[in-house]
C-alpha cells in the first residue's frame, strides 16, 4: 500500500517520465511516514480502441486507480486535502500536458494485507518507523 | 466513474465491437442521467494461459470488473435491478456468443475522486447537469 | 470471485508456473466448499520500467491484488488466517523463488455479483454445493 495503476496512451511516458512521477507520488506518502517500498506504482499502456472515454475511443486520457490500505481517515478535511494534494501531483504529468485525467481512491482492509510473508506493522508503530528507516521488511 | 475493466481473450472484440459494447454501458448510466464522459470502459487482452479458470487456462471467458463511484445504493431492489440490468446488457457481447462471463461491481468512497483537478459535483446537482449538458467537466 | 490479479516480471512464470500457482490459489477455495469455476486467476506481465517499488523500477517484484466477493469475515481471527494461509501459499512461488511480494485483498458486495447471467447462490446453499459438484453455474 499503497497502490497506484496508471492506465495511460501508448507512448504518453517515456522510462525518465515514469520515474519522475513514481518519485512525486512516493513523496506524498513518505513525507506522513509510510516505507519507501511500501508505495508501488503500475504503468499500463492502453491504446485508444481499448480506452473509451463517453464510448468513444480516447487516445489522450489516463486513468488513475489508487488503493490505499495502511492509512484510512473519517476526516472530510483530511480526504479533500487528500484527493485534491494527488490530483495536483498529478496535473504536470496529465492536464498541463494535455492528457485528461480521472483519479479514484479506494481503501481497503489493513487487517488482510501482507507484505513478503509479514503481517505490516500499526500505522505509525516502532516497527513501521523502523521499516521506513530500513526501506525494507524485517522480521519483528 | 464508472470505470469499467473488461478482460477478455484476445482477437474476442475487434474495435467496432468495443465500441458497440461500451456505447451500451454508456447508455446505462446516461440514461439515470450521468455526464456522457464519466463512463471509462478499459479493454484488457488476456491470453488463456494468463487466463485461469478454476485452476486451468480458459480461453473463452471474459471477466469484467466495474468500479461505482458517483451513485450507490443500499435498496435491495435497486441492487437486484442494477446487477441483473448490467449481465443483461453483457449477455449479447459474451454469453450469446459463447463467451463465460462474469461480473462484479465494487463502490468506493465519492470524496476520494477527482476528474480534471476538480472535485465532482455532487449527485443530482444543477452542476452535474451541467457536466452532462457540455459533456466536459467545467469549475464551478 | 474470488478474482486474482498477479502483477509479475515478463519471464517469471512459464505456462507450468502459473499453472501451478494457480492451482494451489484454487485448492485453498475450494477445501472450503467453493465451487471450482469461482477461481479466477488473471496474469499481467509488467516491465520493470513500469513497474516501481518506492519511485524505482523493480524488476523482481510480484503484487498480488484479490478480490473476495462470495465469502466475508468479521473475525478477526479467520482474517489473519485468510491473509496469512495466502502468503504461505504464494511464498514458494514468490519470496523463495528471490521475488518480492506483496498482496492485499479487497471485500466487495456479494449482491453486486454475476456469473453467466444469474446471480450466484448464498453461501453453503445446496445451490452453491450443486454448482461445486458440477463445477459450472446451472439455472436454479
Amino acid at each position: 500500500m499503497p497502490l497506484w495503476h496508471v492506465y495511460h496512451p501508448p507512448g504518453a511516458y517515456d522510462p525518465g517520465h515514469k520515474q519522475r512521477l513514481s518519485a512525486d507520488v512516493t513523496g506524498f506518502y513518505t513525507r506522513v511516514g509510510l516505507p519507501k517500498f511500501y508505495v508501488i506504482v503500475l504503468f499500463h499502456e492502453v491504446a485508444a480502441d481499448s480506452f473509451h472515454v463517453g464510448g468513444e475511443p480516447h487516445g489522450q486520457a489516463v486513468r488513475v486507480v489508487v488503493e490505499h490500505i495502511a492509512r484510512h481517515t473519517q476526516d472530510p478535511r483530511h480526504r479533500r486535502h487528500t484527493r485534491e494534494t494527488l490530483a495536483a501531483l498529478l496535473a504536470p504529468h496529465t492536464t498541463e500536458r494535455g492528457l485528461y485525467c480521472e483519479l479514484h481512491i479506494d481503501e481497503t482492509p489493513q487487517d488482510l494485507w501482507m507484505i513478503d510473508g509479514l503481517t505490516p506493522p500499526p500505522p505509525d508503530s516502532e516497527t513501521e518507523r523502523a521499516w521506513a528507516r530500513d526501506n525494507r521488511p524485517t522480521p519483528y
